[in-house]
């Protein structure tokens, strides 16, 4: 069912600090900070050869990732995200086999502007999965 | 510098369930476990078409993985592995950033029989970072 890991979610408490490690420690091409308020983020793309890390900081009082970077000031990794083809079927294939989706089961728009799910992190052995449809 | 993204590590509380998710939940092709003595995992690859998902599992009594389990007994992400053309140039570029290497500083043979480094979590924002040559 899954296909490519489309990114890594990484959370960063400083995103120009995050993002100078990539660019310049690491050597990789990295975007500028792009802020999507519907997503409660600023996000940095680090594009890699085979699939990119996402640079996640908070944006707003009710991003979802606060809590995150409350539990982990220091950043840390927070989600993979797997493409699939069909998502509905995918998550309906999910629901049968006893996962969990985040939230009201419906996709949302992610910050690719395509549809998107997240997967309980206690159902994939403390993984936070998100699907994006491609 | 940092190349293709050569996989990311997921510990698992249970390599069979972790194992099962991955090849029956989520449709992926996954590996027989395979026990790495002087690792200390057991690990299961999970191929994905453009990089690997790697679940490990602390296999001894030295497993490095093990206190990340004490402190995640659901399991995580534990890192994620960048591929580099030369570990050596990279290692001293990092260095020369001020950036901390693990252990003694020299490259081991890793889990793919190739050299590899780790570099401390609070140099890159909370994430733990393997560096292969490949």
């Amino acid at each position: 069912m899954i296909g490519k890991l489309n990114h890594v979610a990484i959370v960063v408490p400083d995103i120009e600090a995050g993002t100078a490690t990539y660019r310049d420690t690491l050597g990789a091409a990295v975007s500028d900070p792009i802020d999507l308020p519907d997503h409660g983020v600023t996000t940095v793309f680090v594009t890699l050869p085979n699939t990119k890390i996402e640079l996640l900081h908070p944006l707003g009082a009710e991003s979802p990732i606060a809590k995150f970077l409350e539990k982990n000031p220091g950043g840390g990794i927070h989600h993979v995200c797997y493409e699939v083809e069909d998502i509905l079927a995918a998550r309906d294939k999910l629901k049968a086999d006893g996962m969990r989706v985040l939230g009201d089961g419906e996709p949302r728009t992610g910050a690719h502007g395509k549809p998107v799910l997240f997967l309980h992190p206690k159902d994939f052995h403390g993984t936070l999965v998100e699907l994006e449809q491609v």
